[in-house]
């Protein structure tokens, strides 16, 4: 059982069931003086989530657009963010980043805290948003017979991160600055039957709808979006990073959804498996296990 | 001037002048749906906000605690908190802690996320209230004439962490299990002209509320309150440590608060320093100070 696992298990042990949920299924839904807010926490470690030696201002970015991309799932709109900021070296340009990042989704830095530490820098990044659709979506309302879609390409923030490790020189903005699909979450909460960002790889993610929803996801490996370079014999490891922060959704079956979108599968019900790569289980690692 | 001060001023620089102040003055105010929302984020870090070794449990409640405080300090009632979590080695335990004190404050873990670490665990905690006073008490409101008061003795956490340090088995709880102030919080939210928690040292916090009033406070050393057994040569460093969490709050000349609390001093208009004992600026450090 990996770390996050049973951390969460200790939760459920501990009566505190909801929370469980809500650290595996990354928002919380609160009611609050008639509207609906949405509230996620992300962290990322130096070393961990980033590239040591990366460029503060892009680190800045993806915090924000990772925590944005969960809102971005539930259809809400920002409200504004907390920053918890492990003190460096490079504070005044992961200032500018911050701030562009801000800038750019229109999103207020609302409070926050600042430490110092001896170890690798931590951030942490609460987002708050109002939902536009009640209910919010969530991973569970896949049904049988739904049609699976998603908003663009898996594997260019995979590219991306091998750019920069390798020091090509080779477009990486894919995975250093992500882009949250606000826009597109919010046309798609009303008609979508489940929704989620996909964060930790496409075939894991699926995995994680599926099993929420206790239906079977049959994807075309033909019809799923990669992106352009990709090397065909990439399209496994493609289907496995995690980090583009697409919209993975599911619609009854004819429907068109209102935003670019691709459709990459079925909804079947449940089978022996989660997923199946046309009639087949994915072999191997799926995508990117937390802890 | 401090990482923190350093990272405030690339904040405003950046025209994020809200979020300097809200990182500054703990907690962001929001007003949503009708109702008035208070947000913190504090962060605590492994051998920087406790020590190596400590009980897991005791750093779940604390992290708790100090988050709860800053609502204190509002006059807000707890709605819940997320939590951003380093798994370590002893995440039950953690667990244990983090269930005692959210059943104890009666407040739910809405959510939040774990990630792995090579370096010192790292901790954020984001704690979400209801506000029953609007305006909101703030720091900035104390009045030239008011009384200045706080809720409880100062040095009881020094006393504890030494007593932790030491090994000398003697009361370490005021150190390891604060209590925030909620109920005289929320009690004195629509009396106070000027309120805060004071988690940095006495002096620094009353600094910090003279300056941001723009006043001068004169407290009188003699009736500062102290914990038993405070040896009397070390009432100088128990005004300066911080981790009691009791409010400190101004008052309009007599009246009388609704809890139990100690008047310590009054507030002069602004002099040639933030604050006096007696009529004698303190000499050295006035607390901690972050960064």
């Amino acid at each position: 059982m990996s770390g996050e696992a049973a951390f969460i298990t200790a939760l459920q042990n501990m009566a505190l069931h909801s929370a469980a949920r809500g650290l595996a299924d990354d928002c919380a839904v609160l009611e609050v003086g008639g509207e609906t807010l949405v509230l996620t926490h992300d962290m990322m470690v130096e070393g961990v989530h980033w590239l040591a030696g990366q460029d503060p201002a892009d680190v800045a970015w993806k915090l924000v657009a990772t925590n944005l991309s969960d809102l971005a799932a539930k259809g809400a709109e920002p409200i504004g963010v907390l920053l918890g900021y492990t003190l460096g070296e490079s504070d005044a340009r992961f200032v500018e980043g911050l701030a562009a990042a801000l800038a750019h989704f229109g999103v207020p830095l609302l409070g926050g805290d600042t430490v110092c530490t001896p170890g690798p820098q931590t951030l942490g990044l609460t987002a708050l948003g109002r939902a536009r659709q009640r209910p919010v979506p969530s991973r569970s309302g896949a049904r049988s017979g739904n049609s699976v879609w998603i908003t663009g390409p898996v594997g260019a923030a995979m590219l991306g991160f091998e750019a920069l490790q390798s020091g090509s020189g080779a477009d990486s903005e894919a995975y250093r600055r992500p882009t949250p699909r606000l826009a597109e979450g919010r046309a798609l909460a009303p008609l979508v039957t489940a929704m989620m960002d996909v964060s930790d790889g496409l075939l894991l993610d699926c995995t994680r709808m599926a099993e929420a929803s206790q239906v079977t996801f049959s994807l075309d490996p033909a019809c799923i979006p990669l992106p352009r370079g990709l090397p065909p014999e990439r399209t496994h490891d493609a289907m496995r990073w995690g980090d583009d922060y697409e919209l993975l959704f599911t619609l009854p079956a004819g429907q068109t959804p209102p935003c670019t979108a691709t459709e990459i599968g079925e909804v079947r019900p449940r089978g022996a498996h989660p997923i199946l790569l046309g009639e087949t289980p994915p072999a191997g690692p799926l995508g990117y296990e937390h802890g």
